[in-house]
């Protein structure tokens, strides 16, 4: 029986460079993937899948998870057996400067705040 | 046999506070539909479907402007049997405040302009 090491249980990123503005606003065109974005940037530190209270099925929510990751918009890494989510604020500014910002303004006036 | 009038032949377009920021999203999620807009946005003046030079079917070409027309992106009109195509500039700007500046600005920056 193998046993998995930290570094092989890691998720896949894109590097900030390749961060594709197709898939960013893909990700962003779903609104519970929005919501999550927008819970994500008033929080200051990382949360578990199961913090955001979704809607809909684990499954689901964890394909959710794959689009924001898969896109470089969120951060995924493990801490023991949860999956813990970070904004990648900081690679999204530097790629597409004003996008997020312009885009989380928008879901503001679009609808309440979740 | 009954000729249509010009106002039968008129086509659906969402009003202005009707606009919703998923729909816009998605219909720039598509490179295609991306490019048509960085055109228009370069442009001054309404332009015929095919004068985009877009690498798709003109089915496709028909779908992917009705998207963004449903999205509220672009109002289409017939002036005679051709089909012109207008940015809704004011109107995007006064929903989703410089939210298509920033999108045309990464797409700048993502990739050449067509």
């Amino acid at each position: 029986m193998v046993t998995r090491t930290a570094r092989e249980r890691q998720l896949d990123h894109p590097g900030r460079g390749e961060i594709a503005l197709a898939d960013v606003l893909h990700a962003l065109a779903d609104p519970v993937r929005l919501r999550v974005v927008r819970t994500m940037a008033a929080a200051d530190s990382p949360m578990a899948c199961g913090a955001f209270g979704l809607p809909v099925s684990k499954s689901t929510c964890t394909h959710h998870f794959r689009v924001l990751r898969e896109a470089g918009i969120i951060r995924q890494h493990y801490r023991g057996t949860a999956v813990l989510n970070d904004l990648r604020r900081d690679d999204l500014d530097a790629r597409f400067p004003g996008l997020l910002d312009c885009v989380l303004a928008a879901a503001a006036g679009d609808s309440p705040a979740q």
